[in-house]
């Protein structure tokens, strides 16, 4: 057994290193690593070295999406065993502060999360990784599914503290990764109508595969007439945007119901956006954000082995562990082509 | 256009009666019923002659799941037209109360509801009925699916009260028609695991069609421990009885998991039962119950259109309206034949 | 019994006019009324013709925060009497639509809600309104407090949208009628500490005096700094936008503790505001806002006759009914020392 | 500095023991007790050696209500310094189950708690506990109340869960500890009625001091007629149980109002009861169950400091810790006299 990780270092590069086999803990299993997805964040770090106040100082491995194999177990670990296939939630916390107490965990001020510096990342072949975060896959989930366990939890948490509910029409902003998971898991939810824009013909076309009841081209028709005219004037339950634009954000109220939640997922390229708040007020709405996402991956995994949520449609693409470099370069040359990379280790 | 109706006349006894054309108030539409679910209490009321305080006196139209053609329409009727198909809810309220005001309109003190002493039912051609109780069918979604909306309303009701989420584990004890509509709710909300309990193997069958994960036969296994096996000796997340047997009653807090949900819906045959609140309090349970259902006609037309709840597989038996009584007669006499039996104009 | 009402009659300007006694249908009460509240949207009116939208068109009533007696009683009203004290709910609602039948009757389309163009409010002697939007008061509440009701149940129910809950901290902006409703509103449902900013420091005085734990002088001291400085850089859970400028909504955010959320409550002089969804995000912060309230008139009620709530204390002026204009006028003259004040009828 | 503790050795017999002074880890802090509350479940302990499935096998020191003051704090420990005086919450959690990740942790089943065999309490000088479970006291917090914060957390947690309101109704069976700090949690949450029902009229009176608006003496008057005659024969919104008397476990139904919460939190004299469902249903009432509490240390503490809620005088009767036989002799001899005891160290 040999361990070696693929590093970025500095913007735009990559080199492979031979690691040591991770010594575990007796909470923690050691897992050989199967599929590990590429992120929007992985991308950013890599051609950036930054994302807002986190900067990667050396050679840092990339990596947070991943799923593997158990080869060996920790003296306390009990419900896990050397065969078992899991997916890994990447973030440790501390389990004391008040946020971790009262269950949000993902707000935790000190937590470790895989590939934010200065933490390593799971573009390698093992990883010592606690019990409690290494949840088992089904024999009917593939390591590529659990893979895709990660972003299919910021779709269902976003629907989540959103509130879809059976029978609810959602509009989707955004047909990225984390556009489709929320669009997966507001179907699985039951939203009856599911309308999501977008401005890449191919994205929609995947979104109309995936789910979706309307899609919308926003660089052929005016969203928000259009979206009105499909709800009979009176907008959607809930609004999630995930592209991260000025103009999305702004639309978000205009296409919402009254007493509607709107969700923001997507990170704009400005802090500051002009909203209007009388809007919002004269339909009593709310503004929901999220950071993450909590206590999802039993619920995720049980929806994917259930198969309400067919998560595995999401991936465009598959390279193999030993181009993981080129699979980021492709990814940047082509990212209308690219829905979703998943990196395969054999 | 003549009306006619058929009244309960005494206990096992209906009679042909003509009827003046219903005059609509200018909130009114007048409704051509064209399917009417015959439900448990019908069956009761026709037997026994009254349910609880509820005392037929005189003769009295039975039916209160209905649904049909609007061939007119009051003066102050803005979103309903002639030729709309629509589903009939059955219980105007007062719409003053704090119930009503609250948005616990199925709580009202003052409901008038369709076949409760004194209020008749809709057994019969035509239906004067307030606009906003009237809700619009979609081309795909048939009468009969219409008047299915009503028992579905219980089993929304049921596991909305319930908080069924997604990748959750069900119980539901009774496969009568409230237990399968709340099988095909918790199916609906994303429920993941759905375990079905009764002694009718003709019925655990219908359960497995529509969506069962794991039927079980009390009749030959023991349930309890079943449900525990199957569950990793967890039990689930929301239990919810309809069977309205005391033993099951008792058995809800066993297969119940720490933190979950009880719902009573089934009317038990006494109303004292003994139950165990020690092991409730020990898994911190919660036991809620419900009464009829409220704002939940639009969320179960959407789910009907969007596929998301195949509501018309629960019907075993179409009777045409002319043998009404013959229909009560055949499922009286043929209880476990019979899961849902619908009664077509026309 | 003569009935006389005072119009406004174009901007600053009123007239005094005689009216016929109000006819009672059979689910109306007559109020003689007894209190009626100035409110800031009165002003507005009287000042500039119009809302937003709502436009003056002719003379109008203005008025909508009322107390008064009970004089006759329709043949339908069952828990009045004549001689009843009673807080008059000001907004009609259809009953019948969908927010009417969820509870979220506050946000009925097709409200007639008093001083609203076209609909007169009730700076006049004698006022039919429906038995259900009049509530009673116990004798240990005046009707001055009645009248008071209003504006409390606009605190109340930011509170209540808010999460404001026993032990938290809640950071309010504006020391206007609804400001301190809102802290007396928060004070109730028993949050800790109570930090109050504004620029005026007799308002804050009497914030200091009904219950704020501390006061901040925006002129005077850095209020994020301040606020950050109280909470040990944490935040409040709860913060409540009541001021309506620009510089105070964008520093909820910055005040917010993780987790928390904001209620938008103020008008602000512009529609768009730009606004720090980023740092919002980070939290995952949510934002709600309020229109009017709803369900609360029987809560506010209870908290003034049971002592939580002492809203008498909001009062600092009151007037003649004979001096309605000479009350405006001077209102508008001294916005910084009249806090709130009362009209009040012989 | 010299530790020594009181354990119980076999039934209703104390033996004082030299123990070793604790050590701390590097996330604890060692604690110099200075108060400990006489819980129920410890005078149980001592008179029958169990509770339940928890036998005492061997010596055991009782206790588990305690505060006291900071005098060396472990490596890792940032929060609280030698000299800070704090509450210690009594059970250790896993931190890594379903139950602790999503913050239900008082559900967890690896739980340590104080004075449950096999693990010790702290009628003892010096207890080593982790930081996050030890709550500084403000310092008009005094040690005696911040080891009442223990049983109040029950009463927290019992008007927290059943969802106690500004402006409700509540009724509470039972005036022990548990009933009184029921009482003064729903008065801190803003309850406009309170209304309290026990037998013994020294406890009722009690109950009056601290806040109850109603007294009934079960003894005298019938308690479901007295309580539906206050309430216009509407019932109460939330109905806690602590009395734990197979007669007040039924009577919860008889004085609830329709869609109210009752909350079971007494221990029956058996585990099953008879319940009556039917009248249950009609109200569409739940009923929900507590299991201690969790994350209330912080508002309890919050609460006392603010003066929303004066738990000192809950104490009748305070001991020395040399008396600590003798305090628990006293107790189960004089148990009407005695509301509740504190045990002080000098």
């Amino acid at each position: 057994m040999e361990n070696k990780g693929i590093f970025m270092s500095g913007t735009n590069n990559m080199v492979w290193k031979s690691l040591p086999m991770p010594k575990i803990q007796e909470d923690d299993v050691l897992v050989q690593i199967e599929a590990v997805g590429v992120c929007g964040s992985d991308l950013h770090y890599y051609q950036y070295g930054k994302i807002g106040e986190f900067v990667v100082d050396g050679d840092l491995i990339l990596g947070h999406e991943a799923a593997g194999k158990v080869i060996e177990v920790g003296n306390n670990v009990k419900n896990l065993k050397v065969g078992d296939r899991v997916a890994l939630e990447p973030g440790k916390t501390c389990g004391k502060c008040e946020y971790c107490k009262n269950g949000l965990y993902n707000l935790c001020p000190d937590v470790e999360f895989f590939a934010t510096p200065p933490y390593h990342g799971v573009f390698t072949n093992y990883v010592a990784h606690p019990e409690d975060m290494c949840f088992k896959l089904p024999d009917n989930v593939s390591s590529v599914e659990g893979a895709l366990v990660e972003p299919l939890s910021v779709g269902l948490h976003a629907t989540g503290l959103g509130g879809v509910e059976l029978g609810d029409t959602v509009v989707i902003f955004g047909t990225g990764c984390i556009g489709l998971s929320a669009l997966l898991a507001s179907k699985a939810r039951g939203a009856s109508t599911i309308i999501v824009v977008d401005m890449l013909e191919n994205r929609l076309e995947k979104a109309k595969k995936l789910g979706a009841t309307h899609i919308i081209n926003a660089k052929e028709v005016k969203a928000v007439e259009e979206i009105l005219s499909l709800t009979e004037q009176k907008g959607a339950h809930v609004v999630i945007e995930t592209a991260g634009a000025i103009a999305t954000v702004k639309q978000t109220v205009d296409v919402l119901k009254t007493a509607g939640t709107i969700v923001m997922v997507g990170m704009t390229p400005k802090d500051e956006i002009e909203f209007n708040f009388m809007k919002l007020m004269n339909k009593e709405g709310q503004i929901k954000t999220i950071f993450r996402y909590r206590n999802l991956y039993p619920v995720a995994i049980n929806a994917i082995s259930s198969g309400d949520i067919n998560v595995r449609d999401i991936v465009s693409h598959e390279f193999d562990f030993e181009n993981t470099k080129e699979a980021f370069d492709y990814i940047i040359e082509n990212p209308d082509e690219v829905v979703k990379a998943i990196i395969t280790m054999k």
